[in-house]
Order: structure tokens, then C-alpha cells, then sequence
């Protein structure tokens, strides 16, 4: 099972001026192509920081590491700086980004009517560590790059949303398809009138007898006045299997929380492996 | 200059159930009270994970730890075990956090009418690392958690969003008021009409001439239809000096880029010390 870790690039999520939506998404659509996230971290646009951060997630094992943020024209996006100092490579223009980076401009300047220049902050984001291929960019100007570094995966996507997952869903969610991740089911119990404390034990009992389900409760109100979710979740090579699996674990516990008095609904996520948006 | 992480824990961080909210809630309150966040990290339920996690961020320097999630009654909820067990200390029953939770027991018993007794699980929400003290709960019932370890601080917080803003501020932004952080003001042009990669060496140049501010571009639409948020943010003991610096970074700016043709739109925010919701 290749396991992941996720770098994203940025300022501004440290001073939190930007919610950490591209993790959750990445941190999703990976989870739904049937791998493991093990990590996700933020940090700033510092050569080092970045660095040091890819560096550790290689050391902790890795197969993968994702980033996203810092490929744009700005003297602050350092991603792929950082990417070639952690590997200890060169940065080199690479010809077929260059082509990629190209185009779009001459496009840009059919569409304006202006000419717009190669201009070195252009030709920057077709600037590579030694060994990485550029990755098409269909929503936006600056490739994507993917770089292999002996047992790992490097890939380095835009900060831009829609730039980033359009990335990710042409070039890197088939390469993962091809690799048969596990499939997930779930299913999610809404419970009202149960304290979390009180379901504590029972969640325990389930988990300790459905060793393969993992279980976790949300508190959506508050002790006194208790609403819980708890999301049984259950991964397999079969989809059936792992559904199986979670209902099982599902209804022992929907019976154990209604002898407490707890009103309990059944919700169904059978996730296949569907198409993000 | 206190150097802070944060760790947010929890599985459903990693799958993309949740969006990381708690991170940017905290960094965006620590970097209001003047602080550096260098680097948020997710991490799951695990006590290894939460452990390692703790570990590099001491061995990182961070003068601050700042946890949220896995405080709660049920049996992922690990995040005391983990920071008793990166720091080498053993867990023990804290009378005066016992005290806390048997309270709020004793407080709810007599809302609901019904007897709530002191089990393992809710015992456990008072089991502290040694030398630890608890943080009151004014939003539920699972205590908040300092411990000092050598030149760093540690603090836990729950990962229920109402509870962790509670403690935060009723217990760690006094603190944090006391040690006199620095004050930051903060100047955003909404430029429409020029390219990111166009603008990109006027803001080398103005970041250049003004080694005081940070300056950051957001791309908001595309390359070809452009339209650019940025921020010109500068700190300072002094927010009339912070201001004054971002104020005439910013207007170099706005007049380099209106050279190129864009329209520019100036907002200042001067972020006073204030109470965030």
C-alpha cells in the first residue's frame, strides 16, 4: 500500500488568511483512489522550510509526496528550488516545459492581440530539477512537474485550486488508478441523546471485534446535550467485502447505542471511485 | 520572537472528511496576537504519528506546540499519551483536572435528572503527563493541557472547533498578550488587467526596496483574464510604523502596475489586537 504525505506551500496559511482547502482536497481524492495520507504539513515560502520538509517526509518513508503551491512567475514561489536542494540536484530549463510554457503564452498573445515576451519570470516556471518531467497544466500556465528520486515519488502542483486538480485528475489520479488502491466503504451513524463518554466504551467493544473497521466519533453538540457521528470505515481489495465489513461492525453498534436510549440514523457511503469535483 | 506549531490530529483529516479549519483558526489568531507560525502538520490518530510530530517540531526549535484533537473519552483519542510518551514522561491522574471533569459530570447529572458516573473513559480525560496542568473547559467537558518541557511549551486543546476557541482564549492569548508580540499591518491591491508573470519583477522590486514587507500574489482568475489579490504585509512593534512601511510599499506598487495597464483597487486592514470569532 503506497503511503503519502502532503507538502502545501504558502504564507498565507500560517497566518491563516487561507483555509487549508487543497490539503482536504488532495487529502480526499487520494484517500478515494484507495491510499493512505499519513501527513499533511504547511509551510511558508522558504527555500528551507520546504526543503527540510520534503527531506523529513522522504526520511519518515513516504512513497509519495504531494505539494502544491509555489511553481508560479514570483520571486516567492520556491517549490521547485526547494525540490531540486532536497534532492541535492541542479535546476535546468527543460525543453518540453518550455514548449508547454510557450504555447500558452503565444496563445495568450492571439487572444489579446499584445505580444507577450518569454520573459524570465515565463521562463522560470519551465525551469525543472535535473530528472523531472513537466505535467500539462489544461487550466492554467504553469506545469505541473513529477520528479522520481530513488523509492519516491515527487509531485509539485500549482496553489491555484483549479489549477491543481486539473492537473491531478489528468495525469496523476490514472497513474494511481493503475496501481489498484484498496476500495473503501463507510458507513455513518447520526446518534442523538448518547454522550460521547458514554458511547466511548461501546465504540471500543466494536473496534476490538471488527479489528479490520476503523471507527470515529464526531461530537456534534455538546456532552450535555448530545449528537454524535460516528463513521465506521472499512477498506478492502473488494468493495463489497469492505461494505460488508462496515455494516456489520455498523449494526453492533447501532444496537448497543439504542439500549443506551440513543436515537440512531444509518447513513450509507459506499465510496467507488468516482471522479472528484 | 516565539516561534510556534501547530498539530492538528485526527483520521478524518487525512481522508478529507474535514477541512483543516482548526489549523487556520489558530494560525491566524497566533500571528493577530504577533507570533510566527512556521508550520501546521496533520497528523492521524496514531500515538507514533502524534509523537514523531511533536518530537521534530522540538528538534526544529518551535518555542510553542500548539495541539488540537484526540482529548476526548474514546479510544483514538490519544493525543496525552502522545505527549507523554515524545517527552519521556509518564501519565498520572491530575487531581485538579479529575476535579474539573467530575464537576461538569456532577453538573450534567443534575441537569438531566439521571446519575452520570466517573468511568474509565471520562477518568481518562484527566490523566495528564507528569507535570502537566489542566486549562478549563468553559465550552465542554474535556480540560485543555500545558506542559512545559525544557525551553518549549506544549498546549492541548480539543479538536472540537467551540471548544478549542474557548480555551485558546480564556487561558493561552492573555498569555501570549503578556510576552508583546509584534503588531501587523497589512495593505491588499485588487489589480485587474495584468498578468501575474507581468507583474511578478515589480514585486521583486518593491520587495527589494522594502526589505521590512512581505509581499504576496494571489491569483484570482485566470493568466489570460487576470485579476491578482496582493498583499503587502509588514510587522513592527510599532502598528503606525507597521503601517506606514506597508502603505508605501503599497503605493509604489499600485503605481508600477497602473503603468502596465491595471486597474487597481487599494484596501488596508491594520489588524489591532482584537478578539477573533
Amino acid at each position: 500500500m503506497l503511503v503519502f504525505e502532503i507538502i502545501t506551500v504558502g504564507n498565507e496559511l500560517l497566518d491563516g488568511t487561507v483555509v487549508n482547502t487543497n490539503a482536504a482536497w488532495l487529502a480526499k481524492r487520494i484517500s478515494e483512489l484507495g491510499f493512505v495520507v499519513r501527513r499533511y504539513t504547511a509551510v511558508g515560502d522558504d527555500i528551507g522550510e520546504i526543503a527540510s520538509a520534503i527531506r523529513e517526509a522522504i526520511k519518515r518513508g513516504a512513497d509519495w509526496i504531494v505539494l502544491s503551491g509555489g511553481l508560479g512567475p514570483t520571486f516567492d514561489d520556491k517549490t521547485l528550488e526547494a525540490v531540486a536542494y532536497a534532492l541535492g540536484r541542479k535546476l535546468e530549463l527543460n525543453s518540453e516545459a518550455l514548449d508547454m510554457v510557450r504555447r500558452k503564452y503565444e496563445s495568450y498573445s492571439r487572444e489579446t492581440g499584445r505580444e507577450i515576451k518569454l520573459t524570465r519570470e515565463r521562463v522560470k516556471m519551465a525551469t525543472l530539477p535535473e530528472g523531472a518531467r513537466p505535467l500539462p497544466n489544461p487550466a492554467g500556465t504553469a506545469p505541473g512537474v513529477i520528479v522520481e528520486a530513488g523509492e519516491v515519488t515527487i509531485v509539485a502542483l500549482p496553489g491555484v485550486p483549479r489549477e491543481m486538480k486539473a492537473i491531478f485528475e489528468e495525469s496523476i489520479a490514472p497513474v494511481l488508478k493503475s496501481k489498484g488502491g484498496l476500495k473503501t466503504a463507510r458507513v455513518v451513524l447520526k446518534v442523538a441523546g448518547v454522550m460521547e463518554s458514554t458511547a466511548a466504551p461501546h465504540i471500543e467493544r466494536v473496534v476490538r471485534e471488527h479489528r479490520r473497521v476503523y471507527v470515529k466519533s464526531h461530537p456534534k453538540g455538546e456532552e450535555r446535550k448530545p449528537v454524535l457521528e460516528i463513521h465506521l470505515i472499512s477498506r478492502s481489495e473488494s468493495l463489497k467485502e469492505a461494505a460488508e465489513e462496515a455494516e456489520r461492525a455498523a449494526e453492533k453498534l447501532r444496537k448497543l447505542l439504542e439500549e443506551e436510549g440513543g436515537r440512531v440514523e444509518v447513513v450509507h457511503h459506499h465510496a467507488a471511485d468516482k471522479q472528484a469535483s
